[in-house]
């Protein structure tokens, strides 16, 4: 087999961790497997290096700022392939560039446009493990680009791509993928696997467990990922096409508390309106979630959505010049308001599944302000205040009398 | 003019320094001039890169040491040319392999073999000042190579003279040659200019104002030096070919106080004893500098040699065997010893020179333990305790009564 291993920054933070990783490789090494290894930076390393920048020049050049960010995975790598070293096995670190990453000129979240494999086949065909920086590539023009926040996950993904791995496994600092938060839900449950949508909306939805590119890359591409934790031993969460018929409806309740709910009121009730609304709006680059209009009356209507925490002010900003002009009543934000979202491939099949939820909410006595529906996901926004519990209570409607594995 | 610059660890320890170093490089652009930058790691880097890898693996495989290494100057480079876009100058960054330096693959100390120049031209032709990463380079294999200490200053020479420059500023923390270490010798000169040889000879002398690899370098393809301090405005000290006539016939004194005497008593007075012996020094990898071996007496004879300080117990180690086989009476080492020197490239002619210093230093009541003279170098082996004494009279007998500019 040929595997493809991920590492994050936490993973290799230290020596102690680092001999700790470099004990994973080397078993799946040792069991007769191809292994590449691709590694973040350690710790806080990226962070600290964006310090130093700011303290010289806060408008530094995107293309510097690469050269120096890219020097984080450099030193990982190095000391990973020396603690490879000292447990005995062949080993090899290579930069981006050396990796063969190319990238366009996008400095600071650069885009991979091929893998020239090359260099890494004539290192596995030495029989060595290939421990290759992540996060990093370069253009056309000989200069280092990276690949933004969750390029690691990306670069795993893209070798794994282009090697046509067997799997890729994303060690990370949680088990896999669970029916809901495990620190908040006490019998929250490992899920053994799980569909690239379905990894997609848990991802946009605030379950931060993959970057969404690289989840997108690996669907494109077909590559497995398995999701799994650097400091034991369980099996992780695989992400894979499912062809088999799902035996659940829904994979995991999430909840989003980065929200913020903005709402305009008495807004002339023509046509239109809207669209200016939503045009200023993505002018000023917020991205908006869930829209809820008002049925008109006395001829005019309400607007209510939701963008993310940090945006509600921007948006207000943003608008708050036309509502005024075109006669709007009131426009203002809150962000005590928290989205709770249940996914799932099986659920546009069966209705029942949203109307389960609302259920729940309600015997719960928990107010929903708004809804949205996609094929594999419902959510939902309430008070901010009830947002654990209510996922509590969704969590036991779907789980408690479904026998997981 | 094409000038190259070169500033050490220290010029860019700091944000505040780096913007000094910045200064300086943006001064020498904005008078008309190409400007290429080789820089080191920032102050203490490199020693904490290395304690790093000491603590995940002591025997750590040389090309890995290289890949963490240069991280080092990744990060020096890219700050500061955001110190230099900062102050509102076209730069660019260059690392080792994207600035063309091809080296041999003998990692950790590797030779540069070529500079490919096209990169840095296309810089320079956009007038950009180009910032150069010292240090490193690239192997035939695409792999990181480090060029060992003093590796940065091999760095500036090696491009000035593949790019044909006018001049190549070694910024360093001293402000030029002296004719003895300016902080022991009050009325010590500044030297406004001194041969390639005369240099070599004084690096080797331990007064380390330049790497000796640079200075061979630097001879080999007649590139000017000039050695100054990045703290001040205050004009250097050129090396270079000098064809005029010699003014004066030494330049400089100079103390080493990294020396152990290994002395060697009651051996057999028969041939191939020195041969014996200097062939088991060289296997334990050991330098000698002077050897003294004494008139043979009762068919015995002593042998006296010097090497540096750490090396003395070593020497002691790969010989006691051999001098107890041969019956020779005792091998011991002490390092209470100082070696004083005086460097000047018009001594071969005048012969006088070596008897001037024995005279000064009997004066002053210091006796000489051993001598050792090239065409442009008297030095002698005194007790240590007495060195700071013999620089300053010996410089005073050839300094006090002329007049140096």
């Amino acid at each position: 087999m040929l595997v493809v291993q991920k590492f994050g920054g936490s993973s290799v933070a230290d020596a102690k961790r680092i001999f700790n990783v470099a004990q994973i490789i080397t078993e799946k090494y040792s069991e007769g497997n191809s292994v590449i290894v691709v590694v973040s930076a350690q710790g806080d390393t990226t962070d600290e290096l964006i310090e130093k920048a700011k303290e010289i020049n806060p408008a530094a050049s995107r293309r510097e700022m690469d050269m120096l960010l890219s020097s984080g995975e450099q030193i990982s790598i190095s000391l990973l392939a020396m603690a490879i070293e000292k447990l005995g096995f062949p080993v090899v670190s290579l930069l981006g560039w050396q990796a063969g990453y190319h990238t366009n000129s996008t400095h600071t979240t650069a885009r991979i446009k091929r893998i020239e494999r090359e260099r890494i086949k004539t290192e596995l065909d030495k029989n060595k493990i290939v421990i290759i920086a992540g996060f990093q590539g370069i253009n056309r023009f000989g200069d280092i680009t990276t690949l933004g926040r969750g390029g690691s996950d990306t670069s795993a993904v893209a070798v794994a791509a282009a090697m046509h791995a067997d799997v890729c496994q994303l060690y990370t600092d949680v088990e896999g993928v669970f029916t809901a938060d495990p620190r908040k839900i006490k019998n929250a449950q490992k899920l053994p696997e799980i569909t690239y949508d379905e990894m997609l909306e848990l991802a946009t939805l605030g379950a931060q467990v993959l970057n969404n590119r690289s989840v997108e890359m690996a669907k494109k591409y077909n590559v497995e990922i398995e999701v799994l934790s650097s400091l034991n031993q369980s099996s992780g969460t695989m992400v894979r096409e499912v062809t088999k018929m799902e035996k659940m409806l829904i994979k995991s309740v999430a909840k989003d508390d980065n929200v913020a709910r903005v709402m305009i009121v008495g807004i002339p009730d023509r046509p239109g309106m809207a669209f200016q609304i939503f045009s200023r709006i993505a002018k000023a680059h917020i991205n908006v979630d869930i829209i809820l209009q008002s049925v008109g009356r006395d001829n005019t209507k309400d607007i209510t959505f939701t963008v993310s925490a940090d945006k509600g002010e921007d948006a207000v900003t943003a608008l708050k010049d036309y509502i005024e002009l075109i006669g709007g009543k009131s426009i203002s934000y809150d962000t005590n308001v928290a989205k709770i979202s249940i996914v799932g491939a099986g659920m546009e099949t069966h209705e029942g599944v949203a109307a389960r939820m609302f259920e729940a909410l309600g015997d719960a006595g928990i107010n929903i302000h708004m809804i949205s529906t996609s094929e594999i996901k419902v959510s939902v926004l309430i008070d901010a205040s009830e947002a654990d519990r209510a996922v509590s209570m969704v969590h036991s409607a779907f789980f408690d009398d479904l026998s997981i594995k």
